[in-house]
């Protein structure tokens, strides 16, 4: 195979760009109540599809959204080589429980709430390839299933501090192809390991802001652009804290993020509105708003050129429990509307 | 790129196929005292390589196979474009904090006892599609975490049913490129989830074993090849009760298993003198027998043909006690030496 279209260290740029044919959104009725609510194909008024548990809800929304996504798409399940998801659920079992019925190859991913674009990065390199002809990446999170596992019982009513994020009830599900009409993956940056020693649970944004700031600088060197190439790049899920983060983090590299940079979790919530304090996170964050939002832009060619650069905190509670720091991660997506 | 090299709908067979260039082991004291003991590069006498805790034990583990591998592979973590790998820890721990210091770019998966094949099966497809000149794939596992995560606390001393599995303690890291010497791997069969409806969390193998046999079928129909072709079929972790499952199963599918089949977890630890019941489990268990010993059988020619099939359940505690059934998945790698 050709080498010529890997960048730098940690970018691969496809001189065919694989295409994002479609995509599917599930989202919870806070989500839909949000600035970008009409843009998703499915609402849970009741935030769990009729679904006993949470856990068992999140599967149902996962399970829902890759539906959603093979009608939006026209691509039928026995069409679809790999699909590669996951989750923040121990185990993962919001995803393999989701997708189990649907009988296509899986390769199961954990990037924490970088999974949406850990999920294009795969799927696109699997198309790019030649290993498939479609691929699909999904990822889901839940309020209710997150705050049980990662923090407290709802019941016990914990006060959330002002850094503290609000998980995304949300499934989102995107379908690639080699061929056809939609976006078009240009470049990925997958990105390294980033522990800034922080420790509290209640400040992710931070934690992994620097991860962020770390893939940005190295996609910008790796493929000799700049913030301005691009009409909107968007993190995953920092928050109000986080963003604030990057740009500064940003603007000592070198680089200026303060015209064109938004976060997802700022983008799917209306913070003082809706009270989410610093913003939204989950693996759905950064999901639904590129699979409901961002996607819909690229297609009505609103946006022409987007930087998508999903972010993970890769901690788990009993890991902070016995004294250690959240790495971050981060993925960088580059997606151009097709012209 | 061409397709060509795709059999059927979950195979891909490379045309120049990448070199596991060499692998890091690093095993726990009564791994040490099994059948293949000695082929094991480091030994963690007191199974916890110093760390205070099981979790922070099962992250050094890794940490320092990943550093065995380097060494051994002769590749520097600076040459090393992806490092793929999970473990079964809750969020994936073990590989995350075992890996953050290394600065590669990291794609965490989640494929529970299967996370070594499917660590190989994305590694070398990176490694063919031209994105890496080298990549690694890393897994690990804990008796001590998983029996704590999974089942009962250690001090409560549970009764261990015959058909339960022992956790293997250890971890193996395989680095992968796309030129040199070592064994090569020609084809990939990435699994579908196969859910059997078995929900007695001490039958793992069982609930595996269908996916096992799935899987080896579509390999057998996908590349035409039929099990005498290899020197030895070998699966992850179904132990005594899932190997016998899967010799039936591919029976009444025609294909005859009875002359060179095993299982990781019956070659790992002697059944009788270990007292492990039905055999080893967890994602050391594929991983070890394959980096520590099969890698070094197909190094030395004593083995030329090798399909390695890793199994994994994909479920959760709580989804057990949520009442859901346990779904499996298999990844096939066929692995040839370098003649």
């Amino acid at each position: 195979m050709s080498t010529n279209k890997r960048m730098g260290k940690q970018t691969v740029c496809y001189q065919v760009p694989p295409i994002i044919l479609g995509t599917g959104t599930v989202a919870g009725k806070k989500e839909s109540e949000g600035p970008i609510g009409s843009y998703f194909d499915v609402i849970a008024e009741d935030n769990v599809l009729g679904a006993k548990t949470w856990e068992k809800a999140e599967s149902k929304f996962a399970e829902r959204a890759t539906k959603e996504a093979f009608k939006n798409s026209g691509v039928a399940p026995e069409q679809i080589q790999y699909l590669f998801g996951g989750d923040l659920l121990n185990q993962c079992t919001g995803t393999s429980y989701g997708v189990r019925d649907f009988a296509i190859p899986f390769v199961g991913l954990y990037g924490a709430c970088s999974t949406m674009a850990l999920g294009l990065c795969m799927a696109s390199a699997f198309i790019d390839g030649g290993y498939a002809d479609y691929c699909g990446a999904i990822t889901s999170s839940h309020f209710c299933s997150a705050e049980k596992q990662f923090r407290f019982p709802l019941e016990y009513g914990g006060q959330r501090p002002p850094s503290a994020q609000w998980t995304v009830t949300g499934s989102a599900c995107a379908i690639l192809g080699d061929k056809g009409d939609g976006p078009m993956i240009d470049c990925i940056t997958t990105g390294k390991i980033v522990d800034m020693g922080i420790t509290d649970a209640n400040n992710m944004g931070a934690a992994m802001a620097a991860a962020a700031a770390d893939t940005l600088m190295v996609h910008f060197q790796d493929t000799e652009r700049k913030p301005s190439d691009y009409d909107l790049i968007v993190t995953g899920d920092l928050g109000y804290v986080g963003k604030s983060v990057v740009i500064d983090f940003m603007q000592e590299g070198g680089f200026d993020l303060s015209k064109n940079y938004n976060d997802c979790g700022l983008i799917i919530f209306d913070r003082e509105k809706q009270d989410t304090h610093a913003g939204g996170s989950g693996c759905a964050c950064a999901g639904l708003t590129f699979c409901g939002y961002l996607y819909k832009l690229l297609q009505n060619k609103q946006l022409h050129n987007l930087l998508f650069v999903a972010t993970g905190a890769l901690q788990s509670p009993l890991s902070v429990q016995q004294g250690e720091s959240m790495p971050g991660i981060a993925h960088a997506v580059s997606i151009r509307a097709n012209s």
